[in-house]
């Protein structure tokens, strides 16, 4: 079983939208067994929505579409796929009801344009939209499913989980394929490629697949299996990962595609442990991505986002003197900032980051990049001057990440 | 001109990574006048790359690939480029010493595969990455342009910056086109179509095109424009944007493609305002969106996150007894919290959230997505309470956004 993913909408096209809604599909699809063999992004346009659509039932048995089914006027997806399936539209007084309801529920009398929303290719199942007001539409014609839904992303994912995985999951039949990642730090991507060589020998001539997916910091390794049985494939992969553990001891973080803040908090919430944070230049970032995980204020009651070297001072009781003597981006800053968040806070861990994102504020000793960060334990204190040197956006985002993972060495080796 | 963006990588079918650099690529070419037709993600496969590439230079006149150029084995694209285009690869002393200048900068010794780097194909120029290993590949042949880019982002971004985008500007002539966004909040978008629905016959009647793109509490509203003369054609549109402000006067936030937290910036520095923030379910959130525009230290002097209750009463003087009579998340806190972080940071506003995020937490009363939040300054205290009832990433998201539009209004207000 095959599936293509289409997206139809000019924004992604000049690049004032980022198409999150694919990644989201594809990820599902896998959860299910199903990978997307192509993703196409097309204009708001029937000739080419026509056409893509003829070159993608002949290379897939699914293709799911999204975007293109708003009121306005700029939307032609419904029409032409009416014209596709050589249908026509009618009333459907069942969506009717369910386009009325949104604008109840939301309290505003319904402009007259909704009614269209209404009108549904004959030939289609129309999918109940409980968000907005454009149905979705699915049609299943000679083994084939097409499946058309809004591209505003919450009404596609509740269309996707309530109706759309649940009938291809019912409809079609076919190899499964599992996808396992291995999350690694500590080697760059042909030193660990030199370094798990034969293990990945081992494992390709037992059938599987091995990428390499790189980022700053770290690198992804994704196993690829294919069969009929899912649980022997994912005994399989275990096995081998437990393998890999021992070709690279202590550079694996994580398994499976989950984020660095779930790791933590979850080694956190089983030691019952907390942390606080204290932070410069990642200004809230990291804060961010530690409440990003539902559950998070069992360990975390909060931090300090002392920007300027005032509230370094007024709010973590940072001396006045060790800022003159070694500037705010210092070992000695960060290591007053991260003890005395954990003192004020009353937790186990404090991490304090101080340094320069960028544009702007570097200097020769100190050019953009340069991050120091501390992690204060009661065991005593760990700090670190890192050089990433990078632009603002990166050099915020990996610095809230390697602090991270300061914390989670500490938190394992406690 | 037309443009086809293809990526390569199945890490983006398999839903693991977000595709953000056709986003950036569609949005430089623009720049330059140019807009992409097409964005195609595809296998990382001999077969699927040769097919696609085959279609894209009939439709297109450039191609832009990205991905697949590591130094590990899955990375084919090479060598289906050396294929397709009838060439051999050959070694290019002049890039292995940028492959080994790379090495040499992070003080590494050079992993032998690393040489693989250096071969390239006879009949492309190649393109030198300042920061990783892989060069890039520049086909020029019968009219057409093929670029290769390496996957990893910022790699991608300085070939095109440096070498691709250049090149095309000095390589192609033709009609330009401009896109232009207009910011709007307070009406939904079928509303919003109806309100504005003379204005919109009017410049479509002159050669504009305008697509709605809505998304939660705003549309953006895009008006696209094609001719010869960039300058006249921006003039037009200005005009144009005029007008609208008076049909839908006080709903235009902005202008361009510019992020919130950007325009809140700007009249914060325009101005000589400051503000500091007192989160609790947004968890650094809204500091993380101020602090991600470069300079705004100048404004922001920092921020509180008071997760749980007694950070709310020890760090920002939050009476207990209002936490105890109204709950954590209710007018009377936030407008406590809002008050509080002003004073205790010396700033002419402070804002405060308190809300429930989700997915637990949620009380009849109070569900999740509840949120209350205020902004204070010296002429007194708004507070307001919103209802979001969505998932925990789009309740901080919109919750924080909706924060600074309350500050922006407070701030033009004044």
């Amino acid at each position: 079983m095959s599936v293509e993913i289409i997206t139809i909408g000019d924004e992604i096209l000049i690049g004032q939208i980022v198409d999150t809604n694919s990644q989201w599909m594809a990820a599902q699809l896998l959860q299910i067994g199903m990978r997307a063999n192509r993703i196409s992004t097309i204009k708001d346009e029937q000739k080419a929505i026509h056409k893509t659509l003829k070159r993608a039932l002949q290379e897939s048995d699914i293709v799911l579409i999204t975007g293109g089914l708003g009121p306005t006027n700029d939307d032609l997806t419904k029409n032409a796929l009416t014209s596709f399936f050589n249908t026509k539209l009618v009333f459907n007084e069942s969506v009717f009801e369910d386009v009325k309801a949104v604008f109840k529920r939301i309290g505003v009398p319904m402009p007259e344009v909704n009614r269209e929303q209404a009108m549904v290719p004959e030939s289609c199942i129309p999918i109940k939209n409980q968000i907005g007001t454009a149905p979705g539409m699915l049609f299943h014609q000679d083994g084939k499913i097409v499946v058309s839904m809004p591209g505003v992303p919450v009404e596609m994912k509740d269309m996707m989980k309530s109706e759309v995985l649940p009938f291809i999951a019912q409809n079609t039949k076919g190899v499964k394929r599992v996808e396992y990642t291995v999350l690694t730090r500590g080697l760059g991507e042909s030193s660990l490629m030199e370094r798990i060589r034969d293990w990945q020998m081992m494992i390709e001539m037992e059938g599987a697949k091995l990428a390499y997916l790189p980022s700053i910091g770290k690198v992804r390794l994704r196993i690829g299996l294919e069969g009929d049985d899912l649980d022997a494939m994912n005994q399989q992969i275990e096995k081998w990962t437990a393998e890999l553990h021992k070709v690279i001891p202590g550079m694996i973080y994580g398994l499976g595609d989950r984020s660095l803040q779930d790791i933590v908090g979850e080694i956190l919430r089983q030691r019952g442990k907390t942390v606080a944070t204290a932070e410069s230049c990642t200004g809230g970032y990291l804060s961010h991505l530690i409440t990003s995980v539902p559950g998070s204020s069992v360990y975390f009651p909060g931090g300090l986002i002392t920007y300027s070297n005032q509230e370094k001072i007024d709010r973590l009781n940072v001396q006045e003197s060790t800022i003159a003597d070694h500037g705010a981006v210092s070992m000695e800053v960060v290591s007053e900032m991260a003890t005395n968040v954990r003192l004020l806070m009353n937790t186990d861990y404090g991490i304090a980051i101080s340094g320069i994102a960028g544009p702007d504020g570097g200097t020769e000793e100190k050019p953009v990049g340069t991050v120091w960060m501390a992690v204060a334990g009661k065991n005593g204190l760990k700090a670190r001057k890192y050089n990433f040197l990078k632009d603002r956006t990166t050099n915020i985002r990996v610095s809230a990440e390697t602090a991270l993972h300061m914390l989670r060495k500490e938190l394992i080796s406690a």
